[in-house]
């Protein structure tokens, strides 16, 4: 579906940008240098930037250059990893305006319904790379699903270690693909990926390092989501971003520097991490002024983002925009959650972080976009409630109408 | 996000083409000059197709006309109904290549995760025009959230009269947008959506009549299917369509025509109607040669297509394509969901007929497209099961791994 192939160079250390690393074996643990016992160092993906033709980033290129609607993330292939993985037709979502001047990025438009199709598309082309016969991964859901949905397209096993309370309609979404979902308890999940990869020689493709790094690709998927909201929309003042580890935050953020360092745009956004008040390791890490620190994270629906442990790819992310850390209650993602459904877009609690940190900052210079990362069935009360039949006679179907204000 | 308007002129009959009704008001319940006792006749948009300017199809049209990628089905403004109801970025599906000449067109990437995202965005616009506080829809999943997230986003009150057996994550689904949901007995959504329309004004935007009609302008916004395919295809040698009421299938049917019509295309594809053995109407209407016919239906799982009632739209396009009606049991919709999962795709049940259609047919000379509806989260098991936890312990983990054939 398209002739581009990647101008992928090497890894690069976040932890010191003059340790560079040949692009293959891409890391999995971060940068073995500069990690210390206590801080992990993720990686990123460097470019032959000079050799960008960037008409890549005009309206017309893709027509130009017969790439298919349906190529997803492919049509960006020059700035990306290599994708040998085939495509699910990830990315390419819509921006839709909520309000004059705010803008919410869609990700539930992708394969699996979350930006982390994004991601997978990448780490499972290096798994096949790789050689290996198989991908483990931890997750409390969409990137479990969305792994084990791209190692069925390449031919890939797939093993799944959850948490123990997965939402029914989620525990149907991680076995849907045929993978191997294992729930333990989360403090076991990391010992025993390490075994598998190390006893079985399945590749990883989720963290396994003490402070958050994942998988060296990982994080380049995300760059679209900057490149598709620049198609759309030029260069925002700010983008919202839910965040757990910071990977997609850092994403975003870094495909935004590069069309400012490869000259198609003047400005960069403010980028602004949206953590569950329940924990929020990265505006720990702000506030101590740390590359990264680990948290206790309290009760909380919000199961996508709540994690303990952040890493360096945020800090670096608010630094660099000029960005910050927001902290938001349940009482205001539920209330950003009824917002976004009230317009006809019903979004996973922890999909509605981004609009919930905009209403925090209130007003704001625009445009502004919010990402929403992923749909509302994979939220944490569906299934567990049905409706009660209605009585069929039109005195019972009335007295509801009018309960609910409508003149009947 | 385009500058197009709608060269839309007249509803005319499907009983009889030759009578034309003003396009406005929209009729909601098909030509009341041809349809009889026992057969309604729906009617369909016309448009002054010597106007249409056919660049309109050519790759590079959308970034000449700086028409925004989520500009969804607005990109084909000008052979759609008026769309003055605001959009959520329907359209614009990615087509997957499932093996070499067979692909999927992935209608689970719309905005509420079905094809009726297509048709909401069109009656919903007509609802706005007919100065409507409100729409009504009976519906047992799909097309009643769709009807919700899109009233909901222009601003309308939406009332759904649903199944009394909803799958427990539709239930949160139907409920997301802030609709009334009111689960009656089969039987009674009919006379009840009547009183709702004729007592309390609603506008009624599903079938109100004996044989299928439903709303004037619904299968013109799945025309767009049709061009979509096209930009990404070319022409197919068949298209497999999951078919209830018929009008996704006469909606694909008809965008293929216009493109014929327009001399953009010099071929058509065959269309084939994938309808659940356990009913099928369709399929009893073309053996019986009869515009449309109401049928016993059994037992099955694929509630999104069981339907007792068919209606003309697909006996016309079965006939004009040269296809045919397929009857596919709950057995070969199970294996072909199973096969769309094993290739990343997780589909409803109901969603997996087009390629089950398909596969009963055996080989085909290609391509051939099927269309995937709809999501996974909606089948009727999901909810219902939740996975046991796994004993932490390696020997375990190992044990589970191996019997799943991992080499452990």
């Amino acid at each position: 579906m398209t002739a581009n192939s990647t101008l992928a160079t090497a890894q690069r250390s976040l932890g010191d940008p003059t340790i560079r690393y040949p692009l293959w074996p891409a890391l999995t643990m971060g940068c073995p240098q500069t990690s210390t016992a206590t801080i992990s160092y993720p990686v990123e993906v460097d470019y032959a930037y000079d050799s960008v033709d960037i008409a890549l980033f005009d309206p017309g290129y893709a027509a130009a250059h017969a790439i298919s609607p349906s190529a997803g993330i492919e049509r960006w292939a020059p700035l990306l990893p290599p994708l040998n993985a085939p495509s699910l037709g990830e990315g390419g979502t819509p921006l839709i305006e909520l309000e004059p001047g705010v803008f919410i990025k869609d990700e539930s438009r992708n394969p699996t319904w979350s930006h982390k199709d994004r991601l997978n598309r990448c780490t499972t082309s290096a798994a096949l790379r790789a050689g290996a016969s198989g991908i483990v991964v931890a997750s409390s859901g969409n990137h479990g699903a969305a792994a084990a949905a791209y190692a069925a397209r390449a031919g890939l096993r797939c093993v799944v270690f959850t948490a123990e309370d997965t939402p029914p309609a989620v525990d149907a979404f991680m076995h849907a693909y045929g993978a191997v979902v294992l729930p333990v308890p989360v403090a076991d999940r990391w010992p025993l990926m390490h075994k598998v990869v190390e006893d079985c020689g399945l590749y990883p493709v989720s963290n396994l390092t003490t402070t958050h790094t994942g998988h060296a690709f990982g994080a380049e998927g995300y760059k679209t989501i900057a490149y598709e909201i620049h198609a759309d929309l030029g260069v925002p003042a700010a983008v919202f971003v839910p965040s757990g580890y910071g990977e997609l935050l850092y994403g975003v953020w870094k495909g935004f520097a590069e069309l400012r360092r490869l000259g198609v745009t003047g400005a960069v956004p403010r980028i602004f991490a949206c953590e569950p008040a329940a924990g929020g390791p990265l505006s720990a890490a702000v506030r101590e002024g740390v590359p990264a620190t680990e948290v206790a994270v309290g009760p909380t629906d919000a199961y996508g983002i709540d994690c303990s442990v952040g890493g360096y790819r945020g800090v670096v992310a608010l630094r660099e925009s000029g960005g910050r850390p927001l902290l938001l209650s349940d009482n205001e993602l539920h209330a950003a959650q009824r917002e976004l459904a009230s317009s006809g877009l019903w979004a996973e609690l922890s999909a509605a972080a981004g609009l919930a940190g905009l209403r925090q900052c209130g007003d704001m210079e625009g445009p502004v976009v919010c990402v929403s990362t992923s749909s509302g069935f994979k939220d944490v009360s569906v299934g567990l409630h049905t409706s009660e039949p209605v009585p069929p006679e039109w005195a019972e179907v009335r007295r509801r109408l009018r309960s609910a204000g409508i003149d009947a």
